[in-house]
């Protein structure tokens, strides 16, 4: 059975003014996840923002990821980048620091075929000695990881885990009868929305962007859901999806990523996690009258008083 | 009136088989086109699979490149990255070496909004003294710059350019239009197949693939238009049309890309003037079958004997 | 509370050879359906094929399914075509012969705002004395009922009911969430392969094509998901899940529209249950292959020995 | 040689309050652009609003039209429905009521294939005695009759001409070269912004729907492009894409297609060749501060005083 599993939050990179990487308020994101008893981390994901971090800020996050994690949980890394060879290096860096797994994506910018993408993925596999796990995240790549690429790549032991983040949840649920029997591969959703259905799909882990603000939350459902208590789950979910809302409250004024991990970071500033909620270029951070609505919605999960 | 119009080519970049730049190959590409008159090289492009290199070969890329051209036509640079800060870097480098102007898309992997589209250019705008040129590719970034986009940001002077690759016509007429009184912004059609018809609209440039096989037809087709000759430019177009056909003989086996590329690249191994049809990874090259078919398309053409 | 509730099939639509009705077929499939358990049948919707029926076909299939029902089930009737008035005169039609409730999409081949599709809704409420059921099935109708359209017609009494054919999941759960106080309101998934976790969120109904095909398997996951036994429904969703698998045999030789209606009829020819699985045109029906190969799958589902 | 050619407006519908046709005002429509030198009229289109016409409707249009042309021009009808037999039904009135071709498109709101699409024209070319016209409108159907598709069409005599409202002018350009040898198959573009260039490329017909507001203007570009005098040719066009700006003025307000054929029609208000702009249902009609912005655009393009 593989040791990756459960509740595996993407973590938020707080950033200072002058858009480095804010590492005290880093380190406490990183506390903060795992004391409240999650069972791995994500860093350098979508939500992680690291798609705008170059190789030097990657290399300095991994590292300081791996003295902080220390082992405790399994430390998952993203290396996003559009090509199979930049992709390479970048998981050379990962393995090098101390990564349990990396996280891969199907090429972006360039269009690709699923023929492309299956060779972009043993491509990684034969040029760096570390597990992989693919990352269907067609938002952001435009193309779907298809139901027979995932499940040809676990089959030959190419990756090791999928994180779907297509919001195909007919499809992902294929994917888990397909695998049923390899045990040693872990099928984890992306959604925050439908934790408690994926997990009664059998999915084997979540990466919910908002576990960063509300992680012990995400804890007690799958704690309630390993158990059998669906309507514990249920319920908890339900409260996860009112706090999910902060994700909509400046959409429209900015994007829909910019909204979204926006408000994830307003919401940690407000709890005191992080020390501010600065943007990457060219999002736009929230501003007054944003905070002010996703401080109400914090009151009424509970999680501010 | 500005330096940059005419025929300006995005340069295939050629590689040797162990996937580094054949730089003997690369010279001959860019004299092939100097020689049959281009008025401008486009380095760094989609064509030239930009997307697939990394920083150092971008680098060395660009500074050989300036070598080549040595001021006899401008030079301009592709800085193609998914995000704000890692243009800036990439531009910076170009400019250093020698870019006469750098070609930047809207960020891509992360969903933008025109808002920060248009932040997005003003922030690179203001980070380094070179002038940008906007790239208008949905197919690869997934977002259009709206013709109001472009418009403002060359009447604010943050652009001095536009090359279309959208496809859509009738917006790149309106852009015409909108900017017909500021004579120092240059329009650039990417398109192929359309470019008497752009030219009759009043584009000021065109950035066609295909010319890296066939130099002198699109020099002959701007030499026609820039006379009022339509109906050469027209019979000249078409010819072309037919030539393009090369890159759909190997689509469906590989992806859209992979099958273009890859006909520009086999065609031109064909015709003498690069050694290898070596494509990166994951793309796969040409197969037999394909290389024949294209070199009767070249035939047909009067390209080959 | 609604009376409108539990397992609610498309209903199929039979065709003789020369492309009329097969009554007696028809006949059989509603005996069956209604046999097994099923809580109410849908007719004149996707999977009945509606869309190729004239209204002279359509008022005959009401009348015939009023008088096979015979009240024993609530009858749901689609009344699906572009536009308001249109729509309104189907569905005058419907509720003269008997309907229970019609189903109404959004309009299309016109392109459409959320605040006409409002508007839609509102003025067929207003023209005819019958309850609206809202049709979310975007993969048709190219338009997303948005989860605020959906809750603002409910509330305003101008829909008692959604059948969310989108495949968005987590916006199902929102509508769920939002109209947890109007007890009167039934929110239903078009899904055949999430309907233990949609049931596990809360909806009342579900509609999925492939009960035409094995009724009692989702009748008993509906008892099983009523009772708290979930471990039992997702074990039997599981299994109509590689049932489903039926509908991707003829995909790719056939449209996926005439590849999943196709298989429908094909299985449902080979269990007797109807007499020729002729298809509307354009599309064709299924060939002795896929035959075979769906009266694999429908042995290996234990419907077939 | 086709006697289809030129300048063939789709024309507008208008509507008296009770939404029923104002055939008054449609007989000065039809007279308008016969007067203007039109070479033929396109009714029960897009822009005549067809998908909204009842099937009683539709025919008293087209007998109406009929019995007004007269035969001074070709009188070409939409047939414009969901699927095959339906379309049928409406080629066999159209032909009845002295319809000179008709218009088809490819099915819609059943997803269909390539391989379908050819089979809906043929099936429709068997059943009726008429000319049939394909008609290429993805934004309304969401598939694009691709370039082999028509191709065959018109090599086989299914059809005898294409409307290409798809936007994609390269693709539209190899469809006239791959036709150039059928001298009895015209292909028109239905774009309003591109006509020159469209001509340039060898269309045979234009059918621009703001020629109901304006149909001089494109009498004068056609004979412009007929005498070569493409300079000419062009600066009418930029003229009336300074007109057609009057289809994004209720933009955002309301629905693309409400903003478009709302400003044809209160345009043409203001002219006073029509008696109101009233819409069919949904849609909603412009306003006050949108007429008067439509006023001015109007006098702008030197049609109102």
């Amino acid at each position: 059975m593989t040791k990756f599993k459960g509740v595996v939050p993407p973590v938020v990179t707080p950033l200072n003014p002058d858009l480095t990487v804010d590492y005290p308020s880093y380190t406490r994101v990183l506390e903060h996840l795992i004391d409240a008893g999650c069972h791995g981390v994500f860093v350098l994901g979508s939500t992680s923002e690291v798609i705008f971090h170059d190789e030097k800020t990657r290399r300095d996050i991994i590292e300081h990821s791996a003295k902080v994690v220390n082992g405790r949980v399994p430390l998952i890394v993203g290396v996003i980048d559009p090509t199979t060879d930049r992709v390479i290096t970048h998981a050379k860096v990962a393995k090098a620091a101390g990564a349990d797994a990396v996280v891969v994506t199907a090429p972006f910018y360039t269009v690709t075929s699923q023929s492309e993408i299956l060779d972009h993925f043993r491509y990684i596999r034969d040029a760096v000695d570390v597990s992989l796990v693919a990352y269907d995240i067609p938002v952001c790549v435009h193309v779907k990881l298809q139901r027979q690429t995932v499940v040809t790549l676990a089959r030959e032991g190419a990756i090791i885990g999928l994180k779907d983040s297509s919001g195909d949840d007919g499809n992902f649920r294929y994917a888990l009868l397909d695998l049923a029997e390899h045990k040693d591969v872990f099928l984890m959703t992306g959604s925050e929305i439908v934790v408690d259905t994926a997990l009664l799909m059998g999915a084997h882990g979540v990466v919910p962007g908002i576990a960063n603000v509300d992680p012990h939350g995400y804890v007690r459902l799958w704690n309630a859901a390993q158990r059998g208590d669906w309507t514990a789950a249920k319920k908890e979910q339900e409260r996860l999806c009112r706090l999910f809302e902060i994700v909509w409250v400046a959409q429209g004024r900015v994007s829909g990523g910019a909204a979204g991990i926006g408000a994830f970071k307003t919401a940690m500033r407000s709890l005191g996690i992080i020390d501010s909620a600065v943007m990457p270029r060219p999002r736009a951070s929230l501003n007054e009258a944003e905070t002010a609505r996703i401080d109400e919605i914090l009151r009424a999960a509970g999680l501010l008083n």
